[in-house]
């Protein structure tokens, strides 16, 4: 433990960057539900996967054993273009709050991508090209998956076609046009270059598309072309693994002026950023080690864990993906288009549902508009502009400082900040004018998406 | 000298970072020469520039014997939220060049500002809040400096009003949502909130605006409002003194390592980066200590360094600052407006413009595509997507290290990677699409607009 003053921001030093992922699976009790066959509701196993993911990958998505995995060395250099990210000490924010508590913030939004999405898109990326394979199809909404995919297959000299949602394609031609400076082929979704998108093109014409559909549509070409797999950005057990480069740079980072956290906060969409991010402190919970508070903060307009089931479900829309046990909402529930913030998905990483069901870890909703005001506060405050996505956490990181204040309780809080909001001005527009509304869906709304969950057993 | 390999990223510790600015000017044997004012001819000094910008900043500008000016702890802290930058050791680029030159950039790009622009944002903000102002003015084009100053405003609770010139307003709305999410007060220019506004509405109806046309906006506003003053992010010695600390820190990283470059290169514009970066190296070269190559790059389509003309000229097209003697093409001088790279100042810094007619530096110019071209080629391989401005620099940076392969000469070259093309993209779809033009403005276009250079003397 160093007794010098906590700098601004801790930088570790490349030698004490991470060498292995870790596995959170290994140390659970209970594990986390296997993937299920749609048609025959029987566990996949290596050979149902391998025609859609890399076999490396299959393989770190089925083991729920081992605890590290060593990272190769080629990601290791890829990582240090950009990693380590800096683990800031919050003391402007702290100031302003007037909070006796301290507060940590992991930032994941230096690179181009701009957010913490490129630590699994370089590995998965590799191990494509490790295979042997000359490219790997993905979609992306927003675009920040993608981004990221395409820094990494630029880099390791794999193709790449992405399906882009036809809505954000058109309205977010800045991201289109980053992919296309690192070489990937965009392609709007639904088109017609795919069996499944001249299909829903035929049944709805003229529609913007979807993640659900984008991602049929990025399945069909990587199982229809050879050499070729598709890759995903969140959800899986393997990005989570990936992911925990965060959570080991933060331990580390904190470890090296001795400072134990009493509090860990991220946002939680698929939950590949927080699965990321609490998983060596989860692992010393688990363990029995040591007691930590883990939030995840989700929005209220897509409440997966607060206000979902846990159950098999579809992980997409068009109902092609496996079934995974999870909280959901149900796979053909709509979140609101108004909702400006990411975290759009029904459902939640099969992972992060076990350890939530199993009470390791507790969940907050927020609402859109309370998300922004933290986030403009922030900016203001620690000079950075956040993502919609990671100002969920920064809402609650904020509410728990306050606390502290009345409370008196000095305690240590650390979150998440996944990326930068460069990308997310017309969200921001509308805040600074007025005409962003709060969206929560009726009990009766989720009650009939839940309704149609799939039937197993 | 440290022998241990060379990290991919030098971070100073921030006990490390530099307490004071160096100014150049104390070591230069010819001094810039001074301002004039445009009405009598004669130098300006401390009361005719404090009407229009805070005193301490005119101490700073006037002040050529001074080597050293303390940075403000206040101003410490807050480059600690941002600084120190890191210094980059360009592995992979040297890789994929297969050049036996050492590649270093200073990457200035990770702040919301998304450029250097906020080194010295922060101390014109910080002087004027020090006076008891309640407010600045200022003009931005692209958005780069507004960004800055609107953050560093936001930080000290410092009322901002920005011009910003009309059609990047309509264009760049992302910009205009930034600096609003720090609460600056942006207004298209020309407005009718000025006289000079409404006179140029009068005018030119339907006017796009222009940088000069904005300062005139933003100077009325400063001396005709109590309390206020007027700032400006480049060109002035008092920003190339605070962009010292770009310098300052390269040096002291390359030091660390025990590393000494043969040649320093930067983009210059108004040459607030590219004085920064070179003035503790361009001091010893001063001094006569050590010697350094150091060059200049300028577009083709606005090459102030090398089709200009050494002599006193406006630098503003309204010509209502005072005059500067410097390289220029004439204040009447239009780049074209096809050019997206920025850098589009028809003079240059007086300080830098002293020593490259004394020889000190030298400069050249390069077209937009080839601008491009190395962008693109510098994002795949280090990840990062660089402002056009900054990658004016990458283009001779690639040029130069190309040369050491064939010369098998392992040069060390360090230059500035001034910040990020996230809010760049339009132009960047244009090359893209092959729609990117390279202008270069004839003889008989430059010698008409040095023409109508003012007479001194």
């Amino acid at each position: 433990m160093s007794t010098e003053k906590i700098p601004y921001k801790i930088y570790l030093t490349e030698d004490e960057m991470p060498r292995a992922w870790y596995n959170v699976r290994a140390d659970m009790k209970v594990k986390p539900a296997p993937l299920l066959n749609p048609g025959t509701g029987k566990p996949m196993g290596f050979e149902d996967l391998t025609p859609v993911f890399c076999d490396e990958l299959v393989r770190q998505e089925l083991d729920n054993d081992t605890a590290f995995f060593e990272i190769p060395e080629h990601i290791r250099d890829f990582y240090k273009m950009y990693r380590p990210s800096p683990l800031v000490r919050a003391y402007c924010l702290e100031e302003k709050l007037q909070t006796p508590a301290k507060i940590y913030y992991k930032f994941e939004g230096n690179n181009t991508s701009g957010s913490h999405k490129l630590n699994s898109a370089i590995a998965q990326a590799y191990y494509a090209k490790e295979q042997g394979l000359t490219g790997v199809t993905t979609e992306t909404g927003a675009g920040q998956w993608g981004t990221a995919l395409s820094m990494a297959c630029a880099y390791l000299g794999l193709d790449l076609k992405v399906f882009m949602v036809k809505c954000s394609y058109e309205q977010k031609p800045f991201r289109r046009e980053v992919m296309r400076t690192y070489g990937a082929s965009v392609t709007p979704s639904p088109s017609d270059t795919t069996a499944v998108g001249r299909r829903i093109l035929e049944q709805f014409p003229g529609t913007a598309g979807s993640l659900g559909c984008a991602i049929s549509e990025a399945v069909e070409v990587a199982t229809s072309t050879p050499g070729y797999r598709y890759v995903l950005g969140s959800v899986l057990n393997q990005v989570l693994l990936h992911q925990s480069v965060i959570g080991l740079e933060t331990k580390a980072a904190l470890e090296k002026y001795g400072v134990v956290p009493d509090m860990i906060i991220g946002c939680a969409g698929g939950g590949s950023n927080l699965g990321g991010l609490i998983a060596p402190f989860m692992g010393e919970k688990l363990r029995g080690e040591r007691d930590y508070q883990i939030i995840a903060v989700e929005p209220k307009s897509c409440p997966s864990f607060t206000r979902g089931t846990f159950a098999y479900d579809f992980c997409d829309t068009g109902m092609v993906c496996p079934l995974a046990k999870m909280y959901t909402l149900g796979s053909s529930f709509m979140p609101n288009p108004d909702h400006a913030g990411g975290l759009r998905f029904h459902g939640m990483s099969s992972t992060l549902s076990q350890l939530y069901h199993d009470g390791y870890m507790e969940a907050r909703a927020v609402s859109q508009t309370d998300v922004f005001e933290a986030a403009e506060y922030f900016a203001r405050v620690e000079g950075i502009l956040p993502a919609p996505e990671s100002s969920h956490a920064i809402r609650v990181a904020i509410d728990e400082a306050i606390k502290c204040k009345e409370t008196g309780e000095e305690k240590t809080i650390v979150f998440g900040l996944t990326g930068t909001g460069y990308f997310d001005l017309v969200a921001y527009e509308k805040f600074h004018n007025g005409e962003m509304k709060n969206y929560i869906p009726s009990d009766e709304e989720i009650a009939a998406s839940v309704a149609k969950l799939p039937k197993v057993e």
